[in-house]
């Protein structure tokens, strides 16, 4: 089997990308003739067979993971890297990050960099551009290449692979639930567009809660920003408009920013509103008051991520089967609730 | 010149890494008899020059840049991240990272894992443990393959290369002298270990002011910790045991953490006693009461590192000249000290 020829082979030889010589095998308009031409007629002259590539390169490990996150200055994306090099250093793996920061275009690059060779495998999470473009060719090439891949928090069923993510849904009910628990009647949500798979699953497990305990979703209490990234202006509109006495944040940044609008109006917290965010990082633990959280467990979400990838890069099996596998997520109770 | 032999090719063509044949032409004797010869003799075969291989790798650009940093969890060394990747994005480059976590030997193999042909130059940050056993072979190694690095915040006189600093000095000085124009008398530091070049200095800087205004440098007002992560124990027994009306922080977290415990003591923030901490993350914005700091500018610091860099990397000059780039720090002032 390891004598057979691979996609690298053929664009090592050719000179052209693995990309170039996935695309010419398929045919692809987005390849000249001329060079289609050449690629298929290499492939033929060396009897290449795909079925055969994860088995090749699986013979030529570099030892590398190849991480690819949206954004690296954020404390949930760091913690997961962190398990990941726990995890990936312990057996004798390095760990090499990229940050898509958020674009289709750099994630693409960074992709096609890495899998030139570079890294036995990938652990990813999508950048935002890319869910709102639902566009995943760079992800599918790769993991028809053989290369394993991984993706946590943000995922899509369209690319068959291995998965880790927290269960959003339920994370955001328990927050819901607990609020609703201390007598909580108008509960609003701070979240992002519903492209963003994880505010989704949010958005749903907050509807649910509310539902389930008879009372109306007011819309006019939700407010959807268009990224993770912080928005005061808008928040801050929405608060002053919005009657709440419980507030749902989809990260600690727009909680503990909402916990000091509501502080200046000369809000109580938790007697008047109570703040409940995800992600459990300095800010919520060293915030005043002490933000309750739904911890999303970044670490243990990046250690078994990097054990999912190496048992696949390290596996000898023809056939692979993928998992998803989905992690419970922790209300951790601090000052920003009634206890 | 294009045509002379590098360290790099001598590797690929013995089949042994490029640190081997450094070490073995420098006669190391962590290399074996056998090696050094067989080393030895193919250099003299080929009539390796070290002059020349600057020159001869600078033909063969990869478009990547290779950042190490100390710690991934870092909001300062997150933001120097970002600052990189937008300079050399825009200039076509990549940017790969890799953390040291602190560890002297992790810092070797990421920069020997890089240096194998998949970048073009390293900016770095020295880990903690590197600093303490002060021993940079293995930087010197890469810069004498004309691999060209950048050093920024935590550097070192050892090595010969391009760096970028804030000053420090400066900055805890001017934080200082902050709280003495207030009218503080009793102003603790809490800091590291001098082995870290960042804290020797912040602790210099805060000796300074103190004196140049006549005020006693009171040892027991100094709490050295042995690395950056929180050490809330020892910091409460600190906070505790020691009379001060002003605390200057090397981090935000430190500060942040001994605001609460100074609010649980019911002492009034700035009244009574008041905080400036280095970095200037979320947490400083967000804290309660926000906190004064010294920004140390990490996305400038990012950008101008990744300029330098990429100015060796397409340098066409023979003759490299190195300079030392010292930002000036600047004092956010906010709610934690007295406007």
């Amino acid at each position: 089997m390891k004598s057979k020829i691979t996609l690298k082979d053929i664009a090592r030889e050719l000179e052209v990308s693995i990309s170039t010589v996935s695309k010419a095998l398929k045919n692809s308009e987005e390849i000249s003739r001329d060079t289609k031409e050449k690629i298929q007629a290499f492939a033929k002259l060396y009897n290449y067979r795909p079925n055969n590539i994860a088995i090749s390169l699986k013979n030529k490990r570099t030892k590398n993971i190849g991480v690819v996150i949206p954004d690296i200055v954020h404390h949930f994306f760091t913690t997961v890297i962190r398990g990941i090099e726990k995890y990936a250093n312990a057996r004798g793996y390095n760990v090499i990050v990229c940050s898509s920061d958020e674009s289709f275009d750099r994630e693409v690059i960074n992709m096609e960099m890495l899998a030139n060779g570079s890294i036995d495998g990938f652990i990813m999470s999508l950048a935002s551009e890319t869910q709102q473009k639902n566009d995943y060719n760079h992800l599918k090439e790769v993991t028809e290449q053989g290369i394993p891949v991984v993706l946590f928090d943000r995922i899509t069923n369209e690319v068959e692979c291995d998965k880790v993510i927290i269960d959003d849904q339920l994370g955001a009910y328990m927050a819901a639930k607990k609020m609703i628990d201390q007598g909580r009647k108008k509960i609003g949500l701070i979240t992002t567009a519903d492209y963003l798979s994880v505010s989704k699953a949010r958005t749903q497990g907050y509807r649910k809660a509310l539902t389930e305990h008879n009372l109306e979703v007011d819309e006019s209490r939700i407010l959807k920003l268009s990224s993770m990234d912080m928005d005061e202006e808008l928040i801050q509109q929405f608060f002053e408009s919005t009657e709440m006495d419980a507030v749902l944040c989809v990260n600690e940044i727009f909680a503990v920013y909402t916990m000091r609008l509501a502080q200046r109006n000369g809000l109580r917290i938790p007697e008047d509103i109570s703040f409940i965010g995800f992600t459990d990082g300095f800010l919520s633990e060293y915030a005043n008051p002490s933000l309750t959280v739904i911890a999303q467990h970044g670490q243990k979400m990046g250690e078994i991520s990097a054990q999912m990838l190496i048992e696949k890069v390290e596996s000898e099996a023809e056939e692979e089967t993928y998992q998803t596998k989905i992690l419970e997520p922790t209300l951790v109770v601090r000052d920003s609730t009634i206890n």
